[in-house]
Protein backbone atom coordinates (compact mmCIF):
# COMPACT_ATOMS: atom_id res chain seq x y z
CA UNK A 1 0.00 0.00 0.00
CA UNK A 2 2.87 2.46 0.82
CA UNK A 3 4.80 1.52 -2.32
CA UNK A 4 1.75 1.90 -4.25
CA UNK A 5 1.05 5.30 -3.19
CA UNK A 6 4.40 6.06 -3.08
CA UNK A 7 4.61 4.89 -7.19
CA UNK A 8 1.73 6.78 -7.50
CA UNK A 9 3.44 10.05 -6.71
CA UNK A 10 6.47 9.33 -8.53
CA UNK A 11 4.40 8.59 -11.91
CA UNK A 12 3.09 12.13 -10.98
CA UNK A 13 5.81 13.99 -10.36
CA UNK A 14 8.81 12.05 -12.70
CA UNK A 15 9.18 12.96 -16.22
CA UNK A 16 10.31 8.92 -16.33
CA UNK A 17 9.79 6.13 -13.93
CA UNK A 18 11.34 2.91 -13.33
CA UNK A 19 9.95 -0.01 -10.92
CA UNK A 20 12.06 -2.22 -9.16
CA UNK A 21 10.67 -5.25 -7.12
CA UNK A 22 12.57 -6.67 -4.90
CA UNK A 23 11.71 -10.59 -3.75
CA UNK A 24 13.83 -12.12 -0.70
CA UNK A 25 12.36 -15.57 0.25
CA UNK A 26 9.10 -13.88 2.39
CA UNK A 27 6.15 -15.60 2.68
CA UNK A 28 4.07 -13.73 0.49
CA UNK A 29 6.78 -13.56 -2.55
CA UNK A 30 4.60 -14.64 -5.32
CA UNK A 31 1.79 -12.47 -4.70
CA UNK A 32 3.64 -9.67 -3.98
CA UNK A 33 5.36 -10.18 -7.66
CA UNK A 34 1.77 -10.47 -9.13
CA UNK A 35 0.64 -7.62 -8.08
CA UNK A 36 3.70 -6.04 -9.30
CA UNK A 37 3.78 -7.11 -12.43
CA UNK A 38 -0.43 -5.89 -12.78
CA UNK A 39 0.71 -2.52 -11.25
CA UNK A 40 3.55 -2.24 -14.16
CA UNK A 41 0.71 -3.06 -16.16
CA UNK A 42 -1.30 0.13 -14.92
CA UNK A 43 1.82 2.48 -14.39
CA UNK A 44 3.72 1.45 -17.49
CA UNK A 45 7.26 2.32 -16.28
CA UNK A 46 9.98 2.55 -18.46
CA UNK A 47 12.19 -0.11 -17.28
CA UNK A 48 11.27 -2.68 -14.93
CA UNK A 49 13.14 -5.39 -12.74
CA UNK A 50 12.34 -7.97 -10.51
CA UNK A 51 15.83 -9.02 -8.17
CA UNK A 52 16.13 -12.09 -5.82
CA UNK A 53 17.58 -11.24 -2.53
CA UNK A 54 17.55 -14.99 -1.24
CA UNK A 55 20.15 -14.65 1.28
CA UNK A 56 17.84 -12.50 3.56
CA UNK A 57 15.71 -15.43 4.09
CA UNK A 58 19.02 -18.53 4.11
CA UNK A 59 20.19 -15.46 6.87
CA UNK A 60 17.00 -15.91 8.62
CA UNK A 61 16.11 -13.90 11.76
CA UNK A 62 12.79 -12.56 10.71
CA UNK A 63 9.12 -14.18 10.64
CA UNK A 64 8.81 -13.32 7.57
CA UNK A 65 11.23 -15.46 5.60
CA UNK A 66 11.64 -18.27 8.57
CA UNK A 67 8.98 -20.70 7.99
CA UNK A 68 9.55 -21.85 11.78
CA UNK A 69 8.95 -18.49 13.24
CA UNK A 70 5.06 -17.72 13.58
CA UNK A 71 4.04 -14.59 12.43
CA UNK A 72 2.27 -13.15 15.71
CA UNK A 73 -1.85 -12.58 15.17
CA UNK A 74 -1.28 -9.37 17.33
CA UNK A 75 1.66 -7.83 17.75
CA UNK A 76 1.43 -4.88 19.08
CA UNK A 77 4.26 -4.85 21.87
CA UNK A 78 6.90 -2.18 21.84
CA UNK A 79 10.29 -2.59 20.42
CA UNK A 80 11.30 -4.48 17.32
CA UNK A 81 9.07 -6.86 16.13
CA UNK A 82 9.51 -10.41 14.94
CA UNK A 83 8.48 -9.53 11.61
CA UNK A 84 12.01 -7.24 11.28
CA UNK A 85 14.17 -7.93 8.84
CA UNK A 86 17.79 -7.60 9.21
CA UNK A 87 18.58 -4.71 7.25
CA UNK A 88 16.29 -5.37 4.30
CA UNK A 89 16.01 -1.79 3.49
CA UNK A 90 19.46 -1.06 3.25
CA UNK A 91 19.80 -4.22 1.01
CA UNK A 92 16.92 -3.20 -1.58
CA UNK A 93 18.25 0.65 -1.63
CA UNK A 94 21.74 -0.98 -2.74
CA UNK A 95 20.41 -2.56 -5.75
CA UNK A 96 18.13 0.90 -6.57
CA UNK A 97 21.99 2.60 -5.99
CA UNK A 98 23.45 0.43 -8.25
CA UNK A 99 20.79 0.38 -10.66
CA UNK A 100 20.75 3.90 -10.76
CA UNK A 101 24.17 4.03 -11.30
CA UNK A 102 23.38 2.28 -14.38
CA UNK A 103 20.96 3.99 -15.98
CA UNK A 104 21.12 7.41 -14.78
CA UNK A 105 18.57 7.97 -12.62
CA UNK A 106 18.51 10.55 -10.07
CA UNK A 107 16.25 9.76 -7.76
CA UNK A 108 15.08 6.66 -5.57
CA UNK A 109 11.51 6.76 -4.45
CA UNK A 110 10.50 3.96 -1.53
CA UNK A 111 7.53 3.55 0.80
CA UNK A 112 8.76 3.76 3.81
CA UNK A 113 6.97 5.08 6.71
CA UNK A 114 8.13 6.45 10.11
CA UNK A 115 5.79 7.05 12.84
CA UNK A 116 2.79 5.36 12.29
CA UNK A 117 4.48 1.85 11.16
CA UNK A 118 5.78 -1.02 12.08
CA UNK A 119 8.95 -0.18 14.65
CA UNK A 120 11.27 -0.97 12.17
CA UNK A 121 14.61 0.40 12.29
CA UNK A 122 15.33 1.09 8.86
CA UNK A 123 12.18 2.72 8.38
CA UNK A 124 13.51 6.32 10.18
CA UNK A 125 14.66 9.71 8.84
CA UNK A 126 17.75 9.38 10.05
CA UNK A 127 18.43 5.93 8.53
CA UNK A 128 17.80 7.24 5.11
CA UNK A 129 19.83 10.35 6.08
CA UNK A 130 22.75 8.19 6.27
CA UNK A 131 22.25 5.64 3.40
CA UNK A 132 22.27 9.08 1.22
CA UNK A 133 26.09 9.81 2.67
CA UNK A 134 27.06 6.49 2.02
CA UNK A 135 25.53 6.69 -1.61
CA UNK A 136 27.51 10.07 -1.67
CA UNK A 137 30.47 8.52 -0.82
CA UNK A 138 30.43 5.15 -2.04
CA UNK A 139 29.31 5.96 -5.60
CA UNK A 140 30.83 7.69 -8.85
CA UNK A 141 31.12 11.58 -8.03
CA UNK A 142 29.67 12.13 -11.92
CA UNK A 143 25.78 12.52 -10.30
CA UNK A 144 24.47 12.71 -7.47
CA UNK A 145 21.32 10.17 -6.30
CA UNK A 146 18.71 11.55 -3.56
CA UNK A 147 16.29 9.12 -1.38
CA UNK A 148 13.17 10.33 -2.07
CA UNK A 149 10.52 9.10 0.86
CA UNK A 150 7.15 11.00 0.42
CA UNK A 151 5.23 9.14 2.89
CA UNK A 152 7.93 8.94 5.89
CA UNK A 153 5.94 10.96 8.04
CA UNK A 154 2.39 10.95 7.17
CA UNK A 155 0.03 8.33 8.82
CA UNK A 156 -1.50 5.14 7.10
CA UNK A 157 -4.66 6.96 7.04
CA UNK A 158 -3.25 10.28 4.84
CA UNK A 159 -1.89 7.70 2.71
CA UNK A 160 -5.02 6.05 2.02
CA UNK A 161 -6.64 9.77 1.26
CA UNK A 162 -3.57 10.61 -1.10
CA UNK A 163 -4.04 7.56 -3.11
CA UNK A 164 -7.16 7.99 -3.09
CA UNK A 165 -6.81 11.16 -4.60
CA UNK A 166 -4.38 10.11 -6.73
CA UNK A 167 -6.80 7.02 -8.28
CA UNK A 168 -3.89 4.48 -7.12
CA UNK A 169 -5.40 0.79 -7.72
CA UNK A 170 -5.24 -0.37 -3.97
CA UNK A 171 -7.17 -3.35 -5.52
CA UNK A 172 -3.96 -4.53 -6.67
CA UNK A 173 -2.01 -4.33 -3.49
CA UNK A 174 -1.25 -7.28 -1.14
CA UNK A 175 -0.73 -6.54 2.79
CA UNK A 176 -1.44 -9.60 4.77
CA UNK A 177 1.22 -11.12 6.12
CA UNK A 178 0.11 -14.43 4.79
CA UNK A 179 -0.30 -15.57 1.76
CA UNK A 180 -4.13 -17.37 1.05
CA UNK A 181 -7.27 -16.42 -1.23
CA UNK A 182 -8.60 -13.22 1.29
CA UNK A 183 -6.23 -10.94 3.10
CA UNK A 184 -6.41 -12.57 7.08
CA UNK A 185 -7.63 -9.67 8.30
CA UNK A 186 -6.06 -9.99 11.90
CA UNK A 187 -1.76 -9.71 11.40
CA UNK A 188 -0.36 -7.11 12.26
CA UNK A 189 -0.15 -5.69 8.35
CA UNK A 190 -3.73 -6.49 8.10
CA UNK A 191 -4.70 -4.54 11.05
CA UNK A 192 -2.77 -1.28 10.11
CA UNK A 193 -4.06 -1.43 6.70
CA UNK A 194 -7.77 -1.87 7.96
CA UNK A 195 -7.80 0.88 10.37
CA UNK A 196 -6.10 2.94 8.23
CA UNK A 197 -9.19 2.78 4.91
CA UNK A 198 -11.48 3.33 8.36
CA UNK A 199 -9.91 6.56 9.56
CA UNK A 200 -9.72 8.05 6.02
CA UNK A 201 -13.06 6.88 5.93
CA UNK A 202 -12.70 4.67 2.95
CA UNK A 203 -13.63 0.74 2.08
CA UNK A 204 -10.42 -1.03 1.39
CA UNK A 205 -11.81 -2.92 -1.96
CA UNK A 206 -9.71 -6.25 -1.34
CA UNK A 207 -11.63 -8.82 0.82
CA UNK A 208 -10.68 -10.22 4.36
CA UNK A 209 -11.53 -13.35 4.92
CA UNK A 210 -11.49 -12.73 9.04
CA UNK A 211 -14.28 -9.66 9.45
CA UNK A 212 -16.09 -7.36 8.37
CA UNK A 213 -14.72 -4.13 7.47
CA UNK A 214 -17.70 -2.34 9.49
CA UNK A 215 -15.87 -3.49 12.92
CA UNK A 216 -13.33 -1.15 12.16
CA UNK A 217 -16.06 2.20 11.27
CA UNK B 1 44.67 -11.18 -1.19
CA UNK B 2 43.61 -7.80 0.50
CA UNK B 3 40.94 -10.41 2.24
CA UNK B 4 43.29 -13.04 3.39
CA UNK B 5 45.54 -10.76 4.70
CA UNK B 6 42.20 -9.31 6.67
CA UNK B 7 41.16 -11.93 7.54
CA UNK B 8 44.83 -13.62 9.04
CA UNK B 9 44.48 -10.22 11.13
CA UNK B 10 40.53 -11.29 12.35
CA UNK B 11 42.13 -14.74 12.68
CA UNK B 12 44.52 -13.42 15.13
CA UNK B 13 42.41 -10.96 17.01
CA UNK B 14 39.22 -12.48 17.60
CA UNK B 15 37.87 -14.64 19.86
CA UNK B 16 35.85 -16.17 16.85
CA UNK B 17 35.64 -16.23 13.59
CA UNK B 18 32.99 -16.30 9.99
CA UNK B 19 33.81 -16.40 6.94
CA UNK B 20 31.26 -14.60 4.40
CA UNK B 21 31.99 -15.27 0.62
CA UNK B 22 29.97 -13.22 -2.49
CA UNK B 23 29.47 -14.43 -5.46
CA UNK B 24 28.17 -11.75 -7.78
CA UNK B 25 28.56 -13.29 -10.85
CA UNK B 26 32.16 -12.24 -11.31
CA UNK B 27 34.01 -13.50 -13.89
CA UNK B 28 35.96 -15.44 -12.31
CA UNK B 29 33.30 -16.87 -9.35
CA UNK B 30 34.00 -20.47 -9.44
CA UNK B 31 37.55 -19.93 -8.82
CA UNK B 32 37.14 -17.82 -5.79
CA UNK B 33 34.66 -20.05 -4.27
CA UNK B 34 36.94 -22.39 -4.32
CA UNK B 35 39.31 -20.57 -2.86
CA UNK B 36 37.27 -19.25 -0.43
CA UNK B 37 36.35 -22.93 1.11
CA UNK B 38 40.23 -23.72 0.98
CA UNK B 39 40.33 -21.03 3.08
CA UNK B 40 38.10 -22.00 5.35
CA UNK B 41 40.32 -25.30 5.79
CA UNK B 42 42.94 -22.88 6.82
CA UNK B 43 41.26 -21.03 9.66
CA UNK B 44 38.33 -22.89 10.45
CA UNK B 45 36.21 -20.37 10.89
CA UNK B 46 33.13 -20.84 13.14
CA UNK B 47 30.54 -20.65 10.68
CA UNK B 48 31.36 -20.17 6.75
CA UNK B 49 28.09 -18.86 4.42
CA UNK B 50 28.52 -18.12 0.88
CA UNK B 51 25.87 -15.84 -0.89
CA UNK B 52 24.89 -14.82 -4.22
CA UNK B 53 24.35 -11.05 -5.39
CA UNK B 54 23.07 -12.81 -9.17
CA UNK B 55 21.70 -9.14 -9.42
CA UNK B 56 25.19 -7.37 -9.82
CA UNK B 57 25.56 -9.17 -12.70
CA UNK B 58 22.41 -8.31 -14.56
CA UNK B 59 21.80 -4.83 -13.32
CA UNK B 60 25.75 -5.06 -15.53
CA UNK B 61 27.57 -1.47 -15.13
CA UNK B 62 30.87 -3.33 -15.12
CA UNK B 63 33.74 -5.52 -16.98
CA UNK B 64 34.02 -7.63 -13.88
CA UNK B 65 30.37 -8.97 -14.56
CA UNK B 66 29.34 -7.87 -18.23
CA UNK B 67 30.81 -10.84 -21.20
CA UNK B 68 30.42 -7.73 -23.46
CA UNK B 69 32.77 -5.19 -21.96
CA UNK B 70 36.37 -6.02 -21.70
CA UNK B 71 38.39 -6.03 -18.94
CA UNK B 72 41.49 -3.78 -20.82
CA UNK B 73 45.00 -5.22 -20.17
CA UNK B 74 46.72 -2.12 -18.42
CA UNK B 75 43.93 0.61 -17.19
CA UNK B 76 46.16 3.17 -15.18
CA UNK B 77 43.83 6.06 -16.33
CA UNK B 78 43.13 8.36 -13.95
CA UNK B 79 39.06 8.42 -12.38
CA UNK B 80 36.94 4.99 -12.05
CA UNK B 81 37.70 2.28 -13.87
CA UNK B 82 35.16 -0.25 -16.01
CA UNK B 83 35.88 -2.62 -13.58
CA UNK B 84 33.97 -0.81 -11.02
CA UNK B 85 30.91 -2.81 -9.68
CA UNK B 86 27.70 -0.32 -8.97
CA UNK B 87 27.88 0.06 -5.14
CA UNK B 88 29.07 -3.66 -4.72
CA UNK B 89 30.65 -3.25 -1.30
CA UNK B 90 27.59 -1.55 -0.08
CA UNK B 91 25.54 -4.70 -1.08
CA UNK B 92 28.30 -7.16 0.37
CA UNK B 93 27.98 -5.26 3.94
CA UNK B 94 23.95 -5.74 4.02
CA UNK B 95 24.40 -9.04 4.23
CA UNK B 96 27.49 -8.61 6.49
CA UNK B 97 25.28 -6.71 9.01
CA UNK B 98 21.86 -8.69 8.37
CA UNK B 99 24.16 -11.77 9.54
CA UNK B 100 25.85 -9.78 11.71
CA UNK B 101 22.81 -8.93 14.14
CA UNK B 102 21.22 -12.68 13.49
CA UNK B 103 24.42 -14.14 14.77
CA UNK B 104 25.40 -11.16 17.08
CA UNK B 105 28.74 -10.40 16.16
CA UNK B 106 29.86 -6.76 16.82
CA UNK B 107 32.65 -6.55 13.82
CA UNK B 108 32.58 -7.11 10.61
CA UNK B 109 36.25 -6.97 8.57
CA UNK B 110 36.69 -6.44 4.96
CA UNK B 111 39.80 -6.05 3.00
CA UNK B 112 39.30 -2.88 1.16
CA UNK B 113 42.14 -0.92 0.44
CA UNK B 114 41.99 3.04 -0.30
CA UNK B 115 45.17 4.70 -1.60
CA UNK B 116 46.97 2.01 -3.52
CA UNK B 117 44.28 0.48 -5.02
CA UNK B 118 41.70 0.85 -7.99
CA UNK B 119 40.00 3.83 -7.60
CA UNK B 120 36.83 2.46 -6.14
CA UNK B 121 34.73 4.92 -4.78
CA UNK B 122 33.43 2.26 -2.37
CA UNK B 123 36.51 1.75 -0.66
CA UNK B 124 37.41 4.83 0.97
CA UNK B 125 37.46 5.51 4.50
CA UNK B 126 34.54 8.26 4.28
CA UNK B 127 32.09 5.73 2.79
CA UNK B 128 32.92 3.25 5.39
CA UNK B 129 32.67 5.75 8.15
CA UNK B 130 29.07 6.60 6.36
CA UNK B 131 28.00 3.33 6.29
CA UNK B 132 28.66 2.89 10.07
CA UNK B 133 26.34 5.25 10.61
CA UNK B 134 23.78 3.52 8.23
CA UNK B 135 24.48 0.33 10.45
CA UNK B 136 23.96 2.84 13.82
CA UNK B 137 20.15 4.12 12.17
CA UNK B 138 19.22 1.23 10.04
CA UNK B 139 19.65 -1.82 12.74
CA UNK B 140 18.21 -3.22 16.46
CA UNK B 141 19.78 -0.59 19.23
CA UNK B 142 20.45 -3.73 21.35
CA UNK B 143 23.91 -3.71 20.01
CA UNK B 144 26.70 -1.74 17.64
CA UNK B 145 28.48 -3.35 14.89
CA UNK B 146 31.49 -1.84 14.43
CA UNK B 147 33.10 -1.79 10.46
CA UNK B 148 36.79 -3.19 10.35
CA UNK B 149 39.25 -2.05 7.48
CA UNK B 150 42.53 -3.10 9.08
CA UNK B 151 44.48 -3.02 5.51
CA UNK B 152 43.03 0.44 3.77
CA UNK B 153 45.64 2.53 4.55
CA UNK B 154 48.26 0.58 3.79
CA UNK B 155 50.19 -0.27 0.73
CA UNK B 156 49.77 -3.23 -1.32
CA UNK B 157 53.78 -3.71 -0.63
CA UNK B 158 52.66 -3.64 3.23
CA UNK B 159 49.82 -5.81 2.66
CA UNK B 160 52.14 -8.60 1.10
CA UNK B 161 54.77 -8.36 4.13
CA UNK B 162 52.09 -8.39 6.93
CA UNK B 163 50.70 -11.35 5.58
CA UNK B 164 53.76 -12.73 4.85
CA UNK B 165 54.26 -12.50 8.53
CA UNK B 166 50.75 -13.74 9.98
CA UNK B 167 51.63 -17.14 7.68
CA UNK B 168 48.62 -16.27 5.43
CA UNK B 169 48.79 -18.74 2.72
CA UNK B 170 48.72 -16.77 -0.57
CA UNK B 171 49.09 -19.43 -2.48
CA UNK B 172 45.59 -20.14 -1.79
CA UNK B 173 43.83 -16.88 -3.49
CA UNK B 174 43.03 -15.77 -6.70
CA UNK B 175 43.59 -11.99 -7.78
CA UNK B 176 43.41 -12.42 -11.65
CA UNK B 177 40.68 -10.59 -13.12
CA UNK B 178 40.43 -13.60 -15.87
CA UNK B 179 39.88 -17.44 -15.67
CA UNK B 180 42.70 -19.76 -16.73
CA UNK B 181 44.96 -22.59 -15.39
CA UNK B 182 47.74 -19.65 -14.49
CA UNK B 183 47.21 -15.86 -13.57
CA UNK B 184 47.40 -13.50 -16.78
CA UNK B 185 49.71 -11.30 -15.29
CA UNK B 186 48.94 -8.43 -17.31
CA UNK B 187 45.21 -6.79 -15.89
CA UNK B 188 45.38 -4.10 -13.66
CA UNK B 189 44.89 -6.81 -10.25
CA UNK B 190 48.02 -9.05 -11.53
CA UNK B 191 50.41 -5.71 -12.13
CA UNK B 192 49.19 -4.55 -8.56
CA UNK B 193 49.62 -8.06 -7.16
CA UNK B 194 52.64 -8.53 -8.74
CA UNK B 195 54.37 -5.13 -7.91
CA UNK B 196 53.16 -5.60 -4.74
CA UNK B 197 55.57 -8.83 -4.24
CA UNK B 198 58.36 -7.31 -5.56
CA UNK B 199 58.17 -4.05 -3.65
CA UNK B 200 57.99 -6.16 -0.38
CA UNK B 201 60.85 -8.65 -1.51
CA UNK B 202 58.81 -11.76 -1.65
CA UNK B 203 57.87 -13.59 -4.91
CA UNK B 204 54.39 -14.41 -5.36
CA UNK B 205 53.54 -18.46 -5.08
CA UNK B 206 50.98 -18.62 -7.30
CA UNK B 207 51.40 -19.46 -11.11
CA UNK B 208 51.98 -16.58 -14.50
CA UNK B 209 51.94 -17.14 -17.69
CA UNK B 210 52.82 -14.42 -19.55
CA UNK B 211 56.06 -13.13 -17.07
CA UNK B 212 58.67 -14.15 -15.25
CA UNK B 213 58.20 -12.47 -11.90
CA UNK B 214 61.99 -11.42 -11.86
CA UNK B 215 60.54 -8.31 -14.35
CA UNK B 216 59.19 -6.93 -11.46
CA UNK B 217 62.52 -6.63 -9.45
Amino acid sequence: MDSLVTAAIAARDCDEINFLHASYGQRTQKRELTCFQTLCGHYRPLRRKVLSWDWLAEIGGSALTDPALEVPANDTKAGVPITYVPFRNASFLCAAVAWAEVIGAGQIYIGAVEEDSSGYPDCREVFFQAFEQTIATGTRNAFSIQIVTPVLHKTKAEIVALGMELNAPFELTWSCYADNEEACGVCASCRLRLKAFASAGFTDPIKYRNLSQEDYK
